[in-house]
């Protein structure tokens, strides 16, 4: 059987009750924290351009931007699957490389606000997508994600696959809908080397594509049947290895979801672990940058090739900067969205400590990556005193996980464009979604 | 300098009356030949679905559907970027694999009818796409082929260039749009297997995306400057080999366009020289059925891989079948738009002769490819009798060019679905486009 339909089948087979209660609740909190990272991106240059544009474009009322108004479902699944990669504070799967959230439920609420359906069906939609675009994700892990932008890439599957659930295809018609969301995987790493806006229109299209690839199965648009294995599919296309057994194995017994991450600091993931011990550092010795000799941080190979910048040039590009992000972590004790500003960008001891940054590759740790994304620190002072922490899960991970009320803590931070007394009951209505009869009803409140 | 900036220089300086008398000549045919494949592919199944989608989704009315009615100016380019490449009759670049009309040419007509611009201006910005995108093409042909429909993905380059071009980009800007561009750039030949409709999306999402691009970056929504070059680029991601030489070598000193070739059967081009030489070979020998022992047909391996198939299941199918087309041709003479319909595919004849095509990649020819798309047959008769015809460039290339007058018969032939009257005065307004003032006033008549 073609792999796509194992996904398909599983896809259009599991409902709502057949989600442990476990399930229900982590999906949840991947909504909430979705909302957050949306709400605090909407009015950020690049989300605001991909809105105007929309607005210049206009299309029907039928589903919320979070920049403001309404538009056609497509375009609030551009628009929204902006805004929540903007913050880069958006959720993470460590086995994919994939932010799925950013993709994935923006198509799906679209959908859901369009045609009226419920919180328990949006909630399974989202378990949906997250579980194929995971899988997909793992299958091409790691050599895929040397030029391509996983949460692009596999992720326009995830959002195919959401919403071909919610709207009701058959399977053909869901098989169909992948091939076509793979057809379109689209979204190269290149843009990283100028901080480019570019990864913010990755998921937004990757969210607007497998929608479309939705949409159009549904009115019988035909696509490839072996998207994935075929012999010019995306695994040999897009790939120097894959793994067809992710794919299937325990297919329907296990929630991938369960194992993403969220993240508590606003840069990218492959900095978390170093931020995480150099806090810890801060805390316990609280030193200053006279004191310090050198620091030396040693992680996985990705994360030197994605995050090796010892001269970030823009607040974006300080979040991709290893070295910007140890340094702010071992003098600043934090790495939070307001800690990623010009004031610090350009902060004369941070960008000294910087030069006592360095960076390395751990073989053993690369070995581990990435099943876990593991780093070590080692703050040498000029006195001599050699301070060494080490971590195999940042702070979010299932292993190091973050408790509800944290993020119930973090959304509260994160959405302050709107009222506090707003921002409450909205975080109430997404942790009781599976009580929400209309979704519609909920982006009013919006 | 980036090779991008080559690109986005040369498309900005480029004026209406630098381009030699030939070049308006020959661009105007590309653009005729466009209209009559738009008109003709326009009530097909796939180009409806897409359209029946963009009618769902709403827009503001900027720019006419080839399918009726006004959309926006992406939901144009969407749905007149699938008309167009549905009959298998739209043009095709030889050096770059790419059919360039498809892409280029609905996200140039949307823009300049929104923006009511000029027949001179649609004229240049029709030149610069071809332009980018053949020199893109011929840049990581042959090996990007194989894997990625040229004109998917590098035509979203030339559609990018054409629209940017119109809307009066800086050069950073033209630079941004190639970048998001070739960020966004997507197709997979998988669906070949099936005969699916991606043929068609990704001729439409192309169009799309690289129009989204340009007006992105009109916006100054930024993207990666060496999206070409670069270490996780376009050319390493995407190709097994590359010649950066193709971009720069004569830039601005020729005009690719020119090597264009034009299609006079209704299928893929691959087929083409086969069925040139039966075709001959039909109007000399006249052979029925019971007198022909076996057809011999050598071609490139690219033609092999793409059209070796001997027992198409559909019309469309039909169209990429080497052994469908060579037995269509030599018993019936002819490949045209009505040759390819439910009772030819089913014809007992032409499926007994299919048993006694043989095709093969024959190393010469292979070796020219893809300068010469070339082929032998080799007719084996009963009596003994042995036919032997070769062809380096199949009819409506450059090398063996068709008559502005045999497009025209081309144009009226397919564009059918329109009234003859209005079908000819719509062809005398694209013989002379280079005197309308407003292309809104032309696409009024459609």
């Amino acid at each position: 059987m073609e792999l796509s339909r194992y996904l398909a089948r599983y896809s259009l087979n599991l409902q709502y009750e057949d989600l442990p209660e476990e399930v229900v609740s982590f999906t949840k909190l991947c909504i909430l924290d979705y909302f957050g990272s949306a709400i605090a991106g909407s009015d950020k240059k690049p989300v605001q351009i991909i809105s105007n544009l929309v607005k210049d474009m206009g299309g029907f009322e039928q589903a919320k931007l979070f920049t403001g108004g309404k538009s056609s479902v497509l375009n609030a699944a551009l628009v929204n699957g902006s805004a929540s990669h903007m913050m880069e504070l958006d959720d993470i799967h460590k086995g994919s490389i994939i932010h799925a959230a950013t993709v994935v439920i923006p198509a799906a609420l679209a959908i859901a606000e369009w045609r009226q359906l419920s919180g328990k069906e949006l909630i399974t939609a989202v378990v949906v997508g997250y579980e194929v675009c995971f899988r997909i994700g793992e299958a091409v892990s790691p050599s895929h994600y040397y030029y391509w932008h996983n949460t692009a890439t596999c992720g326009t599957f995830g959002a195919a696959a959401a919403t071909g659930k919610l709207l009701g295809l058959t399977e053909d018609q869901a098989v169909d809908a992948l091939g076509n969301a793979g057809s379109q995987a689209a979204g190269l790493w290149e843009f990283i080397v100028d901080g480019a806006m570019t990864k913010q229109l990755h998921t937004a299209k990757a969210s607007m594509n497998g929608t479309m690839a939705a949409l159009l199965a549904q009115k019988s648009f035909t696509g490839p049947k072996k998207i994935l294995e075929g012999n010019r599919g995306f695994f040999n296309a897009m790939s120097e290895e894959h793994d067809v057994s992710r794919i299937i194995e325990n297919l329907g017994q296990e929630f991938k979801i369960l194992e993403n991450s969220f993240k508590v600091h606003a840069s990218c993931r492959h900095t978390h672990h170093a931020i995480d011990l150099l806090i810890d550092i801060f805390k316990e010795h609280q030193p200053v940058l006279e004191e310090i000799e050198s620091v030396e941080v040693n992680s996985y190979q990705v994360a030197l090739t994605i995050t090796d910048d010892a001269d970030p040039q823009t607040e974006y590009a300080a979040k991709f900067s290893l070295q910007f992000c140890s340094a702010l972590a071992l003098l600043n004790g934090r790495a939070s969205l307001e800690d990623f500003g010009e004031e610090e960008l350009w902060d004369k001891d941070i960008r000294a400590l910087m030069e006592k940054v360095n960076v390395h590759v751990d073989p053993a740790i690369d070995e581990s990556y990435p099943r876990k994304w593991g780093a070590t620190v080692t703050v040498l002072l000029k006195n001599g005193e050699k301070i060494y922490k080490q971590t195999d899960f940042p702070k979010g991970d299932p292993e190091n996980a973050v408790t509800t009320k944290e993020l119930l803590e973090k959304f509260i931070g994160m959405a302050t464009i709107i009222p506090l007394q707003q921002r409450q009951a909205l975080a109430e209505s997404l942790m009781n979604l599976e009580s929400i009869e209309n979704i519609s009803d909920l982006m009013k409140t919006l």
